[in-house]
C-alpha cells in the first residue's frame, strides 16, 4: 500500500518539478543547425531554459507557433515536422512527412499547419494538435507533374498561399473546411523562388528567378489576378555575382515604406507600399539577407551575405542612413526583436554564440554559447499575421 | 508516517490540479463591473475557465499583461491595483494605492506598472513582479496644486506619457531608472480629457475638454513640442449633447487612416495620419464609443453610447462604406479582436453576455453569460506598444 503511495507521489511530484507553471508569452526558440537541436530560450530572463534534441537536419529551419504559445512547429530540412511543448522541454511529436522540405505556415484560427515541399512538391495541413494528415494538396501542373513549393504563408480567412517554381503559378488555398480545400490558381511568371505577405496580410509577392521583377497579388481582390511590380527587381538581369538569394520574408515594412534587399548589390531599396514603386536606395556594408523592422518603426536592422556577414547595420527609417554598424560575431544569419521590441537577439553561427542588444542605447547586453545558431523565434509569432 | 505522505500528495496534487500546464497566448479577462469581478476566458475554446472574485469598484476598469502573459493588472476605479494570476486563476496581490483612479499602463520592458490617479493626482509607479512602489510622481503646478491625471500610456524607452487635466500639460517620464524618474513637461491646451499613443508608439494625441482640437506630440522630435490638430473635433464648440465622451483610445487606426469618433455626432471623422487632417467623413447608427480596427485592418468595428448602445456597425475601410450592423445585445461596452482577428468578442452590459462573432462571414459563434461584462482584455496586448 505504501509503496503505491510512493509511485503516486513520485509521479506527480515528476510532473510538478519537470513543468513549472509560467506564462508563454516571453519565450522562443532557437535553432542549432549543425546539431538537429533548439534551444527554449526566456526574453524576460535573458537567457536558455532547455536544449532539445533529436529534431533531425535543421540546415534550412524555421517555427510557427500554436495560438497559445505553449508549442513550437520547426520545420526541418528533411521533411521532418517537430512539434516542441517549451513548457514541458519536450518532443510531443514529429513527423517525416516528406522528403525534401522547405518551411511551413499555421492558420490563422490555429487549428492547421501546413508544410512546403519539394519532394514530393506539394503542401500537406496537418491538425495543428494531433499533427494527423487533414490534407494533401499536390502541386500538380501540365502533364501531371508535381512543383516544388516555395514561399508558404498563411493569410487572414484561413488561407495559405504559397508558390509553384516549376509551374510559375501562385496558388491560395481556403482550409476552414480541410476536408474540401477551395483552391485558386493564378499565373505568375517564371520561377518564382520565395514569397512574403505584408503585415495586414493583404498583399503576397513572389520573387522571380527566371525574369525581372516581382509578382503582387492582392487578396482582397484576386479576381483582379497578378501584377508585376518593380521590374529590374529579379533574378533575371544578373549584374553582380550573388552569394545568398535573399529571403523575400526578410522585408521590412515600417509605415508606408518596404526596405528590401537590392539583390547582388549593396544597397537597400525603399519602395513605396502603395504604388509599389521604388522610391529610393540606401548604400550599406554588403549584399542584404534580412532587413527587419523594429517592432516601432523606427529601426531597420539588417544582416548581409558573405564575405560582410560580421556585420549588422541599423537604419533610421526617418533619415534613411545609418546610424550604427554592429559586429556581433562571425556569420550571422537571424535578427528577432522582443514583442515590443526593447531588445534584439542575433544569432552568430560561425562564432556559436547569441547576442541581445538594448535597441534604445545599440549595446550588447549579454550574449549566450549555441552551437551553430541560426534562425531565433519567439512565441508573439503567434499572434501576428504572416509568422 | 503513512500521513505525512497522504498530506504531502495532497498538497502536490492539489497543485497539479490547482494549476494546468497551459500556454497564456490565449488567455484573457472580462470585467464584471457591478460585482467586482473577473472572468478569465480562453480563446481557444471559446469559453469561460475561472471567475475571480473581490477586485473591489471596477466601473471603469482596465488591464494591461504581463510581459509573460501570465499576470493581468487590473485597474479599478477605487485606487485598487490587482495583479491577477492567470494558471493559478487568483488573486496574487493587491494594494489601495489612492482614493480615485483611472487606469494605467505597463512599460516596453515590462518591469513597471504604472497608475493614473485623480486623488491624488499624479502617477505611482510598481515594480511589475512584486507591486512594491518605485517611483511616486505627483502631478504638481501652480502653488503645489495636483492635477488630475489622465491619457496615461507607454512608449517605447521605458517612457510613460500623460496628460494634466487641470495644468492643461502633457508629461513624457522615462523609468529606465524608476528612482530617478526623468521627466518632460509640455504646455498642451485647456483640460486635455484623455490621450492616445499611435500603434508604432510614436505620435501621443490628448483630447482638450476646454478647447477645439487636439494636442499632438510627436515623441520621436519632442524638442518640437506640442502640435495642435484638428481644430474643431474638441468639445469647445457644443452642437449636440453629448451621452458619453469617447474614449480617445477607441481610434482606429489602419494603413494611413485614422477613425475616430466624432465627438456629439452620428460620425466617425477619417484623419489622414501623415497630414493629421480631416479626410472625410462617415454616417454611423448613434454617437461613436468605440472605434477598432480588425488586426488586418480591412474593418473597423464601431459601438455607439445610449440609446444606440445596443449596435455594432461594421465599416470596410477600402468602401469606407458600414457592410453590416450587429445587435448583440443592450448596452455594448466594448469588442476585443482576437490576435490574428478571426473572431471579435463582443459584451452586452445590460444583457449579461458576451458574444464571440466569426469575423469573415460575421455570424455570432457562441455566447456565454456574465454579469455587466464590460471591457475584455486579452493576452496579446502584452506584445504590444500602447497596450
Amino acid at each position: 500500500m505504501r509503496t503505491k503511495w510512493i509511485i503516486a507521489l513520485a509521479i506527480c511530484l515528476n510532473a510538478c518539478v519537470a513543468t513549472p507553471i509560467r506564462g508563454t508569452g516571453d519565450l522562443g526558440l532557437i535553432i542549432e543547425r549543425d546539431v538537429g537541436r533548439v534551444k527554449i530560450i526566456d526574453t524576460s530572463a535573458n537567457k536558455k531554459l532547455a536544449t532539445i534534441n533529436g529534431l533531425g537536419d535543421l540546415s534550412h529551419a524555421s517555427v510557427v507557433f500554436s495560438r497559445d504559445g505553449r508549442y513550437g512547429y520547426v520545420f526541418g530540412r528533411d521533411g521532418g515536422l517537430t512539434k516542441v511543448d517549451l513548457l514541458k522541454q519536450s518532443v510531443e511529436k514529429r513527423v517525416l512527412q516528406a522528403g525534401n522540405s522547405i518551411g511551413g505556415a499555421i492558420s490563422q484560427n490555429g487549428r492547421y499547419v501546413a508544410t512546403q515541399n519539394y519532394t514530393p512538391g506539394g503542401i500537406k495541413v496537418f491538425d495543428a494538435n494531433t499533427l494527423q494528415l487533414v490534407a494533401d494538396i499536390p502541386a500538380t501542373y501540365g502533364d501531371g507533374q508535381l512543383s516544388k513549393v516555395v514561399g508558404l504563408v498563411d493569410a487572414p480567412g484561413n488561407q495559405f498561399v504559397f508558390s509553384l517554381f516549376d509551374a510559375g503559378e501562385i496558388w491560395v488555398a481556403d482550409v476552414t473546411n480541410p476536408a474540401k480545400p477551395e483552391i485558386q490558381k493564378f499565373p505568375a511568371g517564371k520561377q518564382p523562388y520565395d514569397g512574403l505577405i505584408t503585415p495586414d496580410g493583404r498583399h503576397y509577392i513572389a520573387g522571380l528567378f527566371g525574369e525581372d521583377g516581382l509578382a503582387l497579388l492582392d487578396l482582397w481582390h484576386p479576381e483582379q489576378g497578378v501584377k508585376r511590380i518593380l521590374d529590374g527587381y529579379g533574378r533575371g538581369e544578373e549584374k553582380l555575382p550573388v552569394y545568398k538569394m535573399p529571403h523575400l520574408r526578410g522585408w521590412a515594412v515600417a509605415g508606408t515604406r518596404a526596405y528590401l534587399p537590392a539583390i547582388g548589390h549593396h544597397e537597400l531599396l525603399v519602395v513605396d507600399t502603395q504604388s509599389w514603386k521604388e522610391v529610393g536606395r540606401i548604400p550599406v556594408a554588403g549584399q542584404p539577407v534580412f532587413a527587419i523592422t523594429r517592432p516601432d518603426g523606427r529601426q531597420v536592422w539588417v544582416n548581409f551575405a558573405f564575405p560582410d556577414n560580421g556585420y549588422v547595420q541599423i537604419i533610421s527609417t526617418e533619415s534613411q542612413q545609418i546610424i550604427k554598424t554592429l559586429q556581433p560575431g562571425r556569420a550571422v544569419l537571424h535578427m528577432e526583436f522582443t514583442p515590443r521590441g526593447e531588445a534584439a537577439w542575433v544569432s552568430s553561427r560561425d562564432d556559436n554564440h547569441v547576442t541581445i542588444y538594448d535597441t534604445q542605447t545599440l549595446q550588447a547586453v549579454t550574449e549566450f554559447p549555441a552551437s551553430a545558431p541560426s534562425g531565433i523565434f519567439f512565441t508573439h509569432r503567434a499572434g501576428k499575421i504572416g509568422f
